[in-house]
């Protein structure tokens, strides 16, 4: 994972230091910058992908251009739809030819922040992510090919690979449209009232919130949900204590074949879990306190109380993040050479 | 149809009277006021469904919201995408599991101010229009009642349907979703270099495209193609003088069941007929040359020369709106009550 390593560290650089704006730091403050980094105040490119702005134009129309799958009707969009904080709200998406996915879609939202991407982290990072969906025959089903064959017939796209790759050879390829996607995808960051918090802005949660953040770090919640995404930084055996019936999914025990790793999974960021319903794996639980309390048990071997609950959705309401303002972009048209649609 | 007569009354009061400036208006332009409208510079709005930010507001987020359908994965900018001039570009449309409409989905763009909605004209208004692909089965298959459950459920949207239909006893009801949608609908107006030459700026058109202009004319293209729509004006049969073999679509005979409406249609808009790929009641052609060709044989009985079509499509390509600007919406989040979603 060498390429996350200058990611994460780069994104160190847009720590902002010291202490609280407005006079001493108070304890909570200082215990939640142990645990936390507020959001980066730059997307943070990696060598291996370096952004510029045809990169992430590019990027951006990709995202939503749904000739990206073999019928025509599936972009990335639709699944991590940035309507609805870059998911789709459903427990499993719908791919070509109607078939159901078999983990919930997370979401696309400060995603390029996490050690690695999937459920099972089996993509390094979204660069590597963001070409997959595209060949899988459940979701887009088409293939590299295709999707060259498919761009380099719009004047406009090849136009623009070139603006973005310039210097390249063959600057229209699979992989640069998946370092594109990835481009705009690392610029797709929601700092919330929380961020505010950590840079020193105190008065940025109220009384419950700060109160539901103490209940967060003193359940320990925070061993896993840690870092700049609240989660997203780690992996954890999902019934770590007490698993749940509905935990059968091998998780990175697929990827592995390592026992250790049955029913291991990425730790899912905390941002914007408000919006991000519904929750786990498999997307089984639509409800958020639903969700914490079995978070408690299988994770913490904890039942938790009903203040306790609350106090811990008072928190993770406040890491919702601004709504985003994102332009629909205009995509070239298809020229007669275009291969067509297939819904087969 | 009397509320369209108000919105086309409505735009008249929008037209910029008079002769062009910088000098004396030239023939053509005088020739071609006698048939087309410029684009009004407003949303044209009925009494039917007065417009208000709070209802265009709503109807942009509904118009984004795949909540109104059954499996909460489509949604009216499915089809009618506004990243690609108000279509998907595809023959005909992909709807709940998988199933494939009998018709080309029509650009919603500029689409509020045509004769009627639909191939057939089978809704006399975008109000009327919106509605039914929710309810279609092979489009979004929801039921008015789902629809107005996941709504009611959602206190944003509760709260945004009584700014939008203020004094309202049941303002979260199906048919003022389907007027919300509409509104936002009539905003989407994409005034083009060609309403700019009628409105006086003869220099808006270039040579190539003015003899276009003139060619469309004189071939009488401009006897279905007229008004503020170039087209989307009228009914026609399709083959009116040659029917090509692949019209076997009834068309408005399905909605009158009188023998003289066999393979009559609504006249195609050709505004962004550029964009709007591809090209028929059935989507069966997708090269813009091929598909002025045609016309030229089945409705004026003549064999295009290369030239004429190359001059017709210049000025058709002038007909190719200012790209929408357009930010997504953010939806609120559905609550433990809003129905689920269901792919079945």
């Amino acid at each position: 994972m060498k390429r996350l390593a200058i990611a994460l560290t780069a994104s160190l650089f847009f720590l902002a230091p010291g202490s609280a704006r407005g006079g001493e730091m108070s304890g909570l403050l200082a215990q939640a910058r142990q645990s936390f980094l507020p959001l980066p105040d730059k997307p943070v490119f990696t060598e291996y992908n370096p952004g510029n702005e045809a990169k992430i134009t590019l990027g951006k129309m990709l995202y939503f251009d749904t000739r990206l799958s073999k019928s025509n009707t599936i972009s990335c969009n639709s699944c991590h739809n940035l309507a609805t904080a870059g998911v789709d709200n459903n427990p499993v998406s719908t791919g070509h030819m109607w078939t159901s996915g078999a983990r919930n879609a997370p979401t696309v939202l400060n995603a390029s922040l996490h050690i690695a991407q999937f459920w099972d982290g089996r993509a390094e990072d979204v660069e590597e992510q963001a070409a997959m969906p595209i060949t899988n025959p459940v979701e887009m089903a088409a293939t590299e090919k295709l999707v060259v064959e498919r761009l380099g017939s719009i004047p406009q796209y090849v136009s623009l690979f070139r603006d973005a790759f310039a210097g390249e050879d063959k600057p229209v390829s699979f992989i640069n449209a998946a370092k594109a996607i990835a481009a705009f995808e690392r610029t797709l960051m929601t700092p919330s009232r929380f961020d505010r918090f950590l840079k020193g802005d105190e008065n940025a949660l109220d009384k419950n919130e700060k109160a539901g953040l103490a209940t967060f770090l003193s359940l320990k919640c925070v061993i896993c949900h840690s870092g700049v995404g609240v989660g997203g930084g780690a992996f954890m055996k999902f019934g770590l204590l007490e698993k749940p019936d509905f935990v059968t999914d091998p998780g990175l025990f697929d990827v592995t074949g390592n026992m250790r790793d049955m029913h291991v999974f990425k730790v899912p960021s905390l941002r914007n879990v408000e919006l991000t319903y519904p929750y786990f794996n498999n997307g089984i639980v639509w409800d958020l306190s639903r969700a914490v309390r079995i978070m408690g048990k299988a994770q913490l071997g904890v039942e938790l109380t009903d203040e306790q609950v609350d106090s811990l959705i008072y928190f993770l309401k406040s890491l919702t993040g601004a709504p985003l303002q994102i332009t629909i972009p205009n995509l070239p048209p298809s020229t007669v050479s275009t291969p067509k649609p297939d819904l087969n």
